[in-house]
């Protein structure tokens, strides 16, 4: 008793479960259960449900979890990295990082798919764009991809779509960094593109593309204008892998002939992280931006007639097109695209030349002492990367660990050196240093160096002419106090979960607690490069062991690569791990991959991309697949099943009945059983996928792992294999491009672990809840989810139901009635919620004109009221249109949002008052949100399309 | 070149200021000054104006300081600390740390003075009230005080002017904590009171009042019923120096007769911070309020009726009463009670009543452990102390340094262990184990007592018998999630640096830079109890001697103590330094303080607290100090003649020419001077007090080197002295209430050195700027004023100028003319000013009627301009006042600041228009501040106290 009473560790879980337990009473009644025993028992099929808990160590409580990562984290060894490869030493800017990334006010927001509450981000991802487009001198850029690795991939199938040429090769620069070219080359083997790696020095093959690294891997800055002239009169798109401070003093990949530019904004103030996550940029041509990957913010113009900004030509995306998508790509990283255009806004463009010529001057003078020294260098142009041949490549190597350095270990005769903004002259001297010792020689002392070194210039040739970040943002700021109030005003134009509940449906939108959080910017997580060797990241390989652990026992599977980064790199993996599997067994045939009407958009593109032709199980009228018709279409297929993809619970909100039986009827057929792990969070803790029935599922660490979202990335797609997967993870390359095992499929991000650092995030979650409050979660965001239909019912039908007309952890409310009686539509409502202060639900998804609502187990009963109340209220707003009251296009539902600004126009002259616009439902006047726009038009966006930020003039009109 | 090229330490100076190099160009034209010298030249006497640069450290990066600290902060241990004495372990809730403490929006508020703009952290003042009327049981709390040992010696004095006693004696305790005795000690001397130290089990004294500790230093819980009856009928005043979560379980001090409760809200989720910053805090009986000293936050209402708080009875302070003031308290621990009233709130009554249960039976738990191995425990009541006598003291000590434990020293054959909530079964183990081994017993498994200690309960006379915490805000916090937004929804209530420039004169409100604020959290500075060894402070150690250094070669003394934790506290040790040098010279007769009529109201204050008889200097026209008036002066009190204090450059915003005169005049006339350093940040770099003639100045570290206000506290004020006064700094005292040094006057503080974790914010500002940015920053700051001053006297005439007509780094608007063309008063023009987003200037002060500006160097030209540009908008609003173009009474300044409900009504009778009232002067509308309420009626609420959080039903009303 005594004991028990002094024991301290089950808090955190009432901390993330929003509603306490005598909301938790009152809600089991409003439902019409007992208890959440007997609820979890009329949702979940027995047949399913798990007798036992899992078998995971007790909750621990907040303080003891940070010892225990702070222990993890003194397992990493923080070594100066001079490795270079696409990872760089940077300076976070302090205020950077604690008003972004340490600020639940970004961290904690959604894609901004609901552009009139996104207008902060929205801004932030202009700039990105603009920045983007100004260093690499091209025309259009995306809001960020996934890393570089996986832009040159998207690259390369941009070209494809893109070039007359009718060869079905893809040229790599063999100086390409070796993990780009490892992805590249996974990536082109489904879709059947003969990918060759060579010297483009030795002249180029007949291809429809080519990758060039710039500069170099190794650090040769070339000088592609002819090299892209040739390509071009053969029909290639040209694509540069550009370094972004490279291009603050060297020409621009547009100005040299590049058709598209990619690579990573990570050095832009973005840390190591082991890896991840960072900024992958893609930057093209106009001709190209119509068909270019990813999410485009673009700038349109609001209900109102003023500049407001969305994401533009989102018919392009993989959720619109499905199988006929040319990518899979769902999350970009928004928080570190974030991230690093305020670097560049932080810096101005006078500092970021300053910076890139900072760089460049060390590696100038780094490059002078070691001629001196007599040591050979490869490379005459750099920007910052050194190649060293020597003899004594292992010796410096040694040395410089001794000296708590690493360097780039290229072959047994060969070491680079890459330098970066936070390199001192006190570091170069070092580095001379090192060499000199491991030569054995006596050293230099490179201030006598420094006369000679007056006047230094990029060659002329390859200097950049044209001024860098020219748009008035890149010179509006100068002070921290300018920096800082920037970050807050363009923050306070958003809402996150630090405001309002974001009801989503198909995105967990829980708690990202604090505790989660704050390990990630600690610097033993935060500044190991991905390629330090092993036994300087025995933290790391704890933290994935212990997660890898835990994420089995949660799933039921047997293995976990925590490499995708994001879930629709996890479901291309598993993918290609069910390839690979059924090649292994002689079964190269099976290559169809079935998948029921109601799937997320990205499943279908993952299996396209993946080399498989999709077919589409229908779905019966309750919204399950149809077992008679899988039944049909397996007959009809025969032995060319490979996978069956399937949602779980569906994403009509339902747990199916038959689920085991369809998982057995394609067994039985032969194929897999890919369960998409996009609602495990009505999973974890009641039913193991890996146990029930599926071979493999992604996880999707960013909604039921509590990884934020950081306004639409970073994103976190591990997969959980059964053991006759496991074999085909995919691999891990190391800095030489190595794969770890010849089985394995080959990467499918640049990094190894992909977005490594965030990963204490999940570890902390799964720690503070244990067995116990995972399993509490779940049942609540159950019950959470009910309340609502439930409550909700009266007003909206719920579209799904499954066994005793209960709701998964989502549901789906019917507007579609509403636009024939009312003509008011899904939009309408959503926009109107904005006026209540609410992130709306997801809009017609899985079903055109209904929203589907999940609330999560993180909200509390008077929030989940406060919602409820404010559909009722709508709802009274849709009975007066109904009922003729008020006009059916000049009411407060079709003009929602409503702007302070148009509120307080002289004249009035809508047919109801500004209050029953501004404080719809009564609420508190002192709780209002404002939305900074009113309703944006997409479409006057999508015909003038405008991707950067406009010039300041603009602005002013 | 190449060197200097790669060098990167100077950027930080340019962050710091807001202007930019060209916009400094051009203000320089616009005030007609060729460069900053010369305008500096222009400005300061020649006689003060330094030829040369300080000598200090160049400029580092904020990535070499932020090193530089981390190696300081590697010297100090953090032991386990169950040291008690006042000081306890605890958890700062992540979601507070993170949101509150690391939160700009927080810490760079200004006092909540402008009560329209400073809702939400009033309302968490008034939280913080609440909590601490309710456990203690008394009627009203203020919003802190500095230290629980400052609290007492105001309680003394608030016993003074409410006893009806004659006797002169105050009696304390023996049972206090001894730095508790040290500083009502020092605090009685001047006072002329007798301060009687004893047992009250022994009898009482007749007295005015009686210090009771509650429970005892060293654990004891006594039963003060029966003594506060007789204490009450000789008419002395009791006061309780009580525990706030001891409360939770004992009977509340107000309930067993204390009058007064004093004591620390640390434990509530404040570090340690090796002594501070921690919230004091004060509560009495209603009959005492009126001179209760302290902020005080109350509820009033708006010009819309509706309920409104702001800081209540400002007659009673300091700033008003001046030398009548019976208390010189300027600032509070604004920041810190926020955090400890946030405490609360996330706990809940039900989480702080079961962490002191936690507490207790883990005392419980371990006193049974010791009895059993024989230890003789001297308490048989205890919350969380016991106190063990013991010939092994010395061993057990020795025994847990061993295990990295500290436990108090108490004698040497005794100590003392105190718990806390962060102790679990592991922990009380331990110290079982530290014991049994220091005496050479074996150890006892505390799992074989469990079964003994089923029923633990407080003693029924002493148990608290009352509900704790019974306000709602108590219980509306459950969730993580709940804690966050409501912390955002207070945040975004108010107007703090991160959104605006805070134009103040006589506060510094320049940035807080996060490079600064990064190291505060730190464990290593934060988990430090301020009796910890020596030996395991090393870190501060180095801090202290480095920051005193470089504050020394700034102000040009010869030493500083670091310990008074707020400007007055400054003042009052400075003066008693004087005191005291007077006295050891023989000059005991010398207790006249001549003061200037401009003087801040704290001068006097102090003074008077000091034991001095204040004499006030005239002002001239030009508000000078009136030399003549201060001759004759001089001649009039002869040698009685203590101190003269001065602020310099003068509250007036000016540079007096004659201060070396002056300072002459006063040491011929054989006395000190003061120069209060309130405006040091017109000084840095410039002239040195020490050296052009002050012997003795207070640094507001929280002005001038940029430790945050954190709207409203902590601040830190440092004396600096020349040499002869040294050996008359405020005593360090030790564990056990020995002071370090003979000569030294008793300390100030309840610790040893104030608030020393946010010393580090200071140390890294002098360190990011070097000599070159101080100085820069003070020439910026000149520039900034005189700009604003240049631009806006065509507009509003500036008072006070000096020679060139150039005032110094604050203005002083002369707005009452303009009272009598127009009837608008400078809180009109305040109020309007919300209305533009900006935080008003300081209102009447020095002056009535008067507006005074200080923009600081932070703010750039942008800002300026926008505040310039309001005025002249303001100006021209008040011209069509002047000429009945507009209603004198109800017009756009009259009714500032508008809410946004009010301007949605749906009648507007206003002679202006809606959008007129939001969007002066063409502001953009999306850079809109919405103040949460309307003019605060500040006399309603005075005449109707009421000081804690209303019930829920005025919330709903």
């Amino acid at each position: 008793m005594l004991h028990t009473h002094i024991e301290q560790t089950e808090e955190f879980i009432g901390r993330h479960i929003g509603p306490n337990e005598a909301e938790q009473a009152h809600m089991l009644k409003v439902v019409g259960a007992d208890s959440l025993d007997a609820l979890v028992e009329q949702i979940v099929p027995a047949n399913i449900l798990l007798k036992d808990g899992l078998d995971l160590e007790a909750p621990a409580s907040e303080a003891d979890i940070l010892a225990e990562l702070r222990e993890i984290a003194e397992n990493n060894q923080v070594f100066r990295s001079y490795i270079g490869q696409g990872y760089y030493g940077t300076y976070t800017p302090n205020v950077i990082l604690r008003n972004i990334l340490e600020n639940p006010a970004w961290y904690t927001a959604y894609t901004p798919y609901q552009p009139e509450i996104s207008q902060g981000r929205l801004e932030a991802l202009l700039n990105y764009q603009t920045m983007i487009t100004d260093l690499t001198g091209l025309d259009v850029a995306n809001a960020s991809l996934l890393d570089e690795g996986t832009a040159a991939a998207e690259a390369m199938t941009l070209a494809r779509r893109s070039s007359k040429s009718k060869s079905n090769v893809f040229f790599v620069s063999k100086h390409v960094h070796p993990q780009t070219w490892e992805v590249v080359r996974t990536r082109a083997e489904p879709l059947g593109y003969d990918v060759v790696l060579g010297d483009e020095a030795d002249g180029l093959p007949e291809c429809f593309g080519v990758l060039l690294q710039y500069p170099h891997s190794l650090g040769t800055v070339a000088n592609y204008e002819a090299l892209a002239a040739k390509a071009h009169e053969q029909g290639a798109i040209v694509i540069a892998a550009a370094d972004l401070l490279a291009l603050a003093l060297y020409k621009a990949p547009g100005e040299w002939g590049a058709d598209i530019a990619i690579g990573s904004a990570q050095r832009f103030g973005v840390p190591f992280g082991f890896g991840g996550p960072h900024a992958g940029y893609m930057a093209c041509k106009d001709a190209l931006k119509r068909t270019m990957p990813g999410r485009l913010v673009g700038v349109s113009v609001d209900a109102q007639g003023k500049k407001a900004l969305r994401l533009a030509l989102q018919t392009r995306e993989q959720h619109i097109r499905r199988e006929k998508a040319t990518s899979n790509i769902c999350t970009a990283q928004v928080l570190l695209a974030v991230m690093a255009s305020m670097y560049a806004v932080y810096h101005g463009a006078k500092g970021i030349r300053k910076i890139a010529e900072r760089v460049y001057s060390s590696t100038f003078l780094l490059r002078q002492a070691l001629v001196k020294l007599g040591v050979k260098v490869l490379n005459d142009t750099y920007f910052d990367t050194l190649q060293i041949e020597s003899e004594k490549a292992p010796e410096i190597l040694e040395t410089a660990l001794s000296y708590g350095v690493n360097l780039r270990n290229v072959s047994p005769t060969s070491v680079a050196i890459a330098l970066d903004e936070t390199v001192t002259l006190f570091d170069v001297q070092d580095l001379v240093d090192i060499v000199a010792e491991a030569i054995g020689q006596e050293t230099i002392d490179i201030n006598d160096l420094a006369d000679a070194a007056e006047d230094i210039q990029v060659p002329a040739d390859l200097a950049r002419q044209s001024e860098i970040l020219t748009h008035p943002v890149f010179s509006s700021v100068s002070s921290e106090t300018d920096m800082l109030r920037y970050l807050r005003a363009l923050a306070d134009k958003d809402l996150a979960l630090d405001r309002t509940m974001i009801p989503l449906g198909s995105c967990t939108m829980k708690l990202n607690a604090t505790a989660e959080m704050i390990p990630v910017t600690w610097p033993q997580f935060a500044n190991i490069h991905p390629f330090a060797p092993d036994d300087q990241a025995t933290g790391y390989e704890i933290l994935f062991e212990r997660l890898s652990e835990a994420l089995c026992e949660i799933t039921g599977y047997d293995a976990f690569s925590l490499q995708p980064n994001s879930g629709a790199q996890g479901e291309y993996a598993g993918l290609l791990a069910i390839r690979a599997y059924h090649k292994a067994n002689g079964q190269e045939q099976r290559n169809i991959c079935l998948i029921p009407a109601s799937a997320h958009g990205t499943n279908p593109a993952s299996a396209a991309l993946a080399g498989m032709e999709v077919k589409v199980v229908a779905s019966d009228a309750n919204g399950n697949v149809d077992v008679e018709d899988l039944k049909a279409k397996l007959a009809e297929i025969g032995d060319r099943l490979s996978v069956f993809m399937i949602t779980y619970p569906s994403t009509h909100g339902v747990f199916e009945e038959r689920i085991v039986e369809i998982c057995d009827l394609i067994h039985a057929a032969g194929g897999q059983v890919y369960l998409d792990g996009a609602n495990m969070n009505a999973l974890v803790g009641l039913a193991k996928p890996g146990v029930f029935g599926s071979d493999v599922s992604h996880l999707n660490l960013h909604k039921t792992f509590c990884i934020p979202h950081g306004g639409g990335g970073p994103g976190m797609g591990p997969i959980g294999v059964r053991s006759h997967l496991a074999p085909y993870l995919p691999g891990i390359v190391d800095e030489q491009g190595r794969i770890d095992d010849e089985d394995a499929v080959g990467p499918v991000s640049a990094a190894p672990f992909g977005s490594a650092s965030i990963l204490p995030i999940p570890y902390v979650y799964i720690a503070l809840m244990g067995a116990e409050g995972l399993r509490k979660a779940t049942q609540m965001a159950l019950l959470n989810a009910n309340y609502i239909a439930t409550r909700l019912a009266p007003y909206y039908p719920i579209l799904y139901s499954g066994r005793n007309g209960r709701v998964a952890h989502e549901c789906i409310l019917d507007l579609r009635p509403l636009k024939e009686t009312s003509g008011v539509t899904v939009d309408d409502v959503a926009k109107r919620l904005i006026d209540f202060g609410f992130h709306a639900p997801t809009m017609s998804f899985p079903v055109a004109g209904t929203l589907m609502v999940e609330p999560t187990e993180s909200e509390g009963l008077a929030e989940l009221d406060r919602f409820i109340d404010a559909m009722i209220a709508i709802r009274k707003e849709i009975e007066q249109v109904e009922k003729g009251e008020v006009d059916a296009n000049d009411n407060v539902l079709k003009n929602a949002p409503h702007t302070a600004e148009s509120l307080l126009s002289d004249e009035w002259s809508h047919p109801y008052s500004r209050k029953e616009a501004a404080y719809p439902g009564g609420m508190d006047p002192l709780k209002k949100y404002w939305s900074p726009v009113a309703r944006v038009d997409n479409a006057y966006g999508d015909r003038n399309l405008v991707c950067t930020c406009p010039p300041i003039e603009a602005y002013e009109s």
